[in-house]
């Protein structure tokens, strides 16, 4: 059995906290090897499996005897890093978006292109959290007609954005119900009981960053550069699991049953809809939960080569935590590690 | 200067609230005649212009002298009193589902489409709270080229459902925040900090009764019947306001800036669009606004015939009792009444 040695970079955020929770409730075969985070978390003492580990800051020794480093903190702390982890013969796995797209860097979702992995070279990066979901839904459902064109619109929890704004939202919820001042540090508008259509910076085409990112890195881990996807990204007060209305153009005629069935034997995929009783994924729901959850699968009302539906998914897991331990487990397994 | 009695039914609900409030504010020349609401709140005082009015219980003379009847309760209160009010000589402006679609019935937006009203029979239906705004803009850009298809995804704020959905969204969350449990009577989910693609019932053809509103209502307000809607209707924790993400594909290629010029010079839409500065309209911005809020205006990345926008309208206003009252203006100044 293989049994690899793990550091994790980021391990007090919001990621990071739920990397480590995965790994003691899988009982993981890995090593959890160190744990580092920002000045703020130095010394902090993080339990696992009964005992104590404790917050290290980085130096150039940091990485040395580890297969694998995890790294869920900023773009510019993966960019400083991510070379030095590898120098110390370790894989970088980032959830950054620093190399998603950068030539020879794996992105990859296990269940649909692990084969990605075979070529990488120290960095393997694995997909924005809004976009993991799409993708595992896209390369499920391309086994029964080539998806063309997808609009999507998305429902994103506050813990995409990081442990501060899982505060905020809590805070201002307490203070509206409460009749007091809100306060705002994290988002440039109050997020209790609001929502908007901003996530990540505005691109010159109209679209913002992340919207972007569903796009490219979609078409990166499909080898689809043709496929055509329009997202709007909008922030929902919700704490954890993103959700998103999907609208997907296929070649061809897809029947709602074959869809369902696909979708239902596809590994880390479940089918939750029955409306009438009210069953269909939900946020809440999805928490804590491993897989993506998909729901409200209908025709379109004029064109049956266009499906739609609704995806929920824990946006700490899949999205990201997950998504890294399974890469993990696989390259360990296939011996792609140093 | 035209002088409209009128009478309101559901004075108590959420829109019926915001109907009074709206015409105190904007010192209507209408009188406000009498108000009716369901048997729990008979006898209530409500304030209106410094008097009191006491709220009544319908009977079959109760109609007799209003020139209008604003109707705001349940499908089944409008379908057994509308006949009763037209009888009476008043005019039925119905804010129900159960005339919108049916042959003789205008379903009026003013900006769209009042020349329908002067085929009225006594009953006028207002759209849908999450039909309103989508009509209203693309009747608007329908200025620079014909739309063809619509998908759209929808953000509903509980005000939608009524005033006990409002409670229980803070009730709900009042519990999150303290760890309290929740309690659930108005919806089968939590609402507070989650959501659910589920608002009315489940038709058919796989969509609810509310995606399929958006979709019939629009065509008939349009008289376009050959336009494709396709909707996910979705309700979020927001207290007031919904919001949607809507994309449209034209007949002919569409430029930003023509698209913004129009909907800038459209009587009742206003565009908030300068996403580095964090402008785009949101639910709590929109709360108390008259307007159709339009943001986030861009091409579609592949196709320069779509359209992708962000539109946010306050439900209870022009969703529903500002429409109300727009129409009773109109039908008054036309002389269109008894």
């Amino acid at each position: 059995m293989y049994k690899h040695k793990i550091a994790i970079v980021g391990a007090t955020g919001a990621v990071g906290t739920v990397f480590l929770k995965m790994m003691e409730d899988r009982k993981y075969p890995s090593v959890l090897l160190r744990v580092f985070a920002s000045k703020k978390s130095l010394g902090k003492k993080l339990s696992y499996l009964g005992k104590h580990l404790i917050v290290e800051e980085l130096n150039d020794d940091s990485f040395i005897g580890s297969d694998f480093v995890f790294i869920s903190a900023t773009t510019s702390i993966s960019e400083s890093i991510a070379d030095l982890a590898v120098k110390s013969g370790a894989i970088v796995i980032d959830d950054s978006s620093a190399f998603r797209l950068s030539e020879g860097v794996p992105l990859v979702i296990p269940e649909i292109n692990s084969e990605d992995l075979l070529n990488h070279k120290g960095i393997v990066s694995i997909p924005n959290c809004s976009t993991t979901p799409l993708a595992m839904v896209l390369g499920c459902l391309a086994q029964l007609s080539r998806p063309l064109r997808v609009v999507t619109d998305t429902y994103q929890s506050v813990s995409g954005t990081g442990s501060a704004a899982v505060s905020e939202l809590l805070n201002q919820s307490k203070s509206v119900t409460e009749g007091a001042e809100i306060s705002k540090n994290v988002y440039a508008h109050q997020i209790a009981f609001n929502l908007f259509p901003h996530i990540d910076e505005l691109q010159p085409n109209g679209y913002t960053k992340e919207e972007m990112k569903m796009a490219l890195e979609t078409k990166k881990i499909l080898h689809r550069p043709d496929l055509e996807i329009s997202a709007t990204c909008v922030r929902v007060p919700v704490l954890v699991s993103h959700s998103q209305s999907v609208h997907i153009e296929f070649d061809n005629k897809i029947k709602v049953d074959d869809a369902i069935d696909v979708l239902n034997n596809f590994s880390g995929i479940k089918v939750l809809d029955d409306v009438s009783k009210n069953v269909y994924p939900t946020p809440i729901d999805a928490e804590g939960k491993d897989d993506v959850f998909v729901g409200r699968i209908r025709s379109d009302n004029y064109r049956s080569n266009i499906l739609a539906l609704w995806v929920v998914t824990d946006n700490l897991r899949k999205g990201a935590a997950l998504n890294a331990l399974q890469i993990a487990d696989y390259m360990s397994q296939m011996k792609l590690h140093v």
